[in-house]
């Protein structure tokens, strides 16, 4: 830790990946990372995972470009320098980043039954810190913009220290950085937010990494029955894996998914987890649990002008909709424990990850997910 | 009770109210009671109240009508005797009769967190007994069709001893006659669905007996602030006795009421009850609870071919939509308990009751329902 604490309050120069224009390979570069300010704390990246938001913004084909930009914001790392202000963190902690915050202040953050917090909700279209409007990140004398206040595509990068939660130092940070997001997200749905009983039966709609991660929420629930609902029929094999047991390709149906689940599982399935944001599934989703008791909870986030529709029957005859944020974590109070779930094996991490690549090989980890090859792939910036 | 025992196993002749045509005044008439079959109850009417739900089937606008019936859901009675296997009722028992029921053994039953009983749940167009597809009322040998497996505008009547909740002998039965149905439909979706934290912000829509119901449920689990939606402005006055501290006629405002409820609560309130079934009413109900926690309840029954629609991150920034049935009670498990909250002086009923007329005078209770004059009118059977 020698060379880190040399650095505080010094200019860091480092090595980023940084997307210069919308859809265009990422390019390594030596940049400078400003030392933090109040509340802030720059860190270390060791390892970060690419998800489809950072895609989606740096292809950025339906929001206002901003650009230079570092993305990244599933990552791991270790404290090397924090703000003034800044008490419960140190250098040498180790931390995984997170696209929300929590500053545990608000009436969101002091709320039991929410974390979408006021100050440090999720912002996509900020590329610069709350403080003082300005980025850390510059080359050359000229700003590169934030994504997500995490930026994790560097080996240096400087967050609120709202968006950091400290975790068990022995976790290998190769492994939990990818419960920074994803994981955390489709995980949280299911055992925060669905909350089945042991023994329930369990439809996912989405096999990708979030709706996989539902579905091991479900298995370590005691689901006795997990439906997987997916376009990809290549998806099923490597859906067992997570626990899904049977699965069902709309495309294989003349009548409506819901029909299909509500006839295969005596009238309707005990919860559903909704992980692709078409706006069809998550009707389907709704629709498809039982009267009585039936939860549908919605992860996947839609088209802007997508509209939700139903017959209100289907709310009166006792069905209940929610939708969650994170998977209903607070990153800082909640994160810790998910990284102790896996400490105590009862959460499985490995299964996610199917590829691996070095720093200078970022782009891969992007052609692996526009080919939908995979759910994990770990960048290493070691 | 020994006029009553010596009627066991006979036909009873007694005074119903019967409605011979749609929309035509009730005609009191001498008719023919059957005994009860397996599994059924013959109970002595005390009093009995009318529902909208009566009147609405009894104008039979917009279904097939059934006539001649005796309608009446809503009410207190003994039981005079019983059929072959009820062994947990007898004679002199003090009974509230239910439009729905509790079988016990069904999946619904076997639940914790339903109540719609498969063998029993609501059937509104059924006119005859489960058992043997007949009725037990008759004149002259024709019969007359039953109503919500209860028909309580009769001074004897037959019921399946799953639509029976066995009471406190020592509840006035003039008085917590009202819970059978509406006031308990109101209560439960607040109490049990809605589930309000002490000092919370309660929006209720429509201020009829059932809305009025959930605001007092509002006021039981200690909300500081309950704001009442109708159309009606003379209901203003009622509804502070029901601890309504804030009112809002939507025709007052050019904005939608959902934001005028927003800006009034500082983001929205905590939670929401529907009491109208009116679908615009639905979707300001949701819309109006807070993000991050906010839970929205339907009780109100809509138009069949009305659909809810709303933007899906309305349900993303963690709002929760849930529909309710008979406010989630087990007629038989939980009502009796809903009795003892009214002797220990936890739940107010008396405010409930606004008018008290004799079994003969019944039409006048429509008269006043139709008008839309108070909320509750007690008809005396005695």
């Amino acid at each position: 830790m020698e060379a880190m604490l040399n650095t505080a309050g010094r200019v860091i120069t480092c090595k980023a990946a940084v997307a210069w224009e919308a859809g265009k390979p990422l390019v390594i570069e030596n940049v400078e990372v400003a030392p933090p300010q109040a509340m802030e704390v720059r860190i270390k990246i060791m390892f970060t995972s690419l998800c489809h938001t950072d895609v989606y913004f740096w292809e950025a084909k339906g929001q206002a470009p901003l650009f230079p930009r570092i993305f990244g914001h599933e990552a791991s790392g270790i404290v090397e320098s924090v703000g003034e202000g800044v008490n419960d963190l140190q250098a040498g902690d180790h931390v995984l980043p997170v696209f929300t915050g929590e500053c545990k202040e608000c009436a969101h953050c002091k709320s039991e039954e929410s974390n979408m917090c006021d100050l440090l909700r999720i912002n996509t279209d900020r590329g610069v810190m709350l403080s003082d409007g300005k980025t850390r990140f510059s080359k050359n004398g000229a700003p590169i913009y934030h994504f997500l206040g995490t930026s994790t595509f560097s080996e240096y990068t400087v967050l609120h220290v709202g968006c950091l939660a400290k975790i068990n130092k022995s976790a290998p940070l190769d492994k939990i950085c990818i419960l920074s997001c994803g994981i955390s997200t489709g995980l949280g749905a299911t055992l925060n937010v669905a909350k089945p009983k042991k023994g329930s039966t369990v439809a996912v709609f989405g096999l990708g990494a979030v709706g996989l991660a539902a579905a091991e929420g479900a298995r370590i629930s005691g689901a006795s029955r997990v439906i997987g609902i997916d376009l990809n029929p290549n998806r099923f094999e490597e859906a067992k894996k997570f626990g899904v047991t049977d699965f069902i390709n709309p495309m294989d149906h003349k009548k409506p998914v819901q029909e299909v689940i509500v006839e295969m599982t005596n009238g309707g399935a005990d919860r559903s987890i909704e992980c692709t944001g078409n706006i069809n599934a998550m009707i389907s989703a709704f629709e498809c649990v039982h009267d009585g008791w039936g939860v549908a909870v919605l992860v996947g986030v839609p088209n802007k002008d997508a509209m939700f529709t139903t017959k209100p029957i289907n709310f009166l005859n006792e069905r209940t909709l929610k939708g969650t944020f994170f998977g209903n974590y607070k990153p800082r109070t909640d994160l810790p424990k998910v990284v102790d779930m896996y400490m105590k094996k009862e959460l499985e991490v490995e299964k996610f990850i199917t590829h691996k690549v070095s720093f200078s090989e970022i782009n891969k980890a992007f052609d692996y997910m526009l080919r939908g090859e995979g759910l994990r792939c770990i960048i290493s910036l070691e």
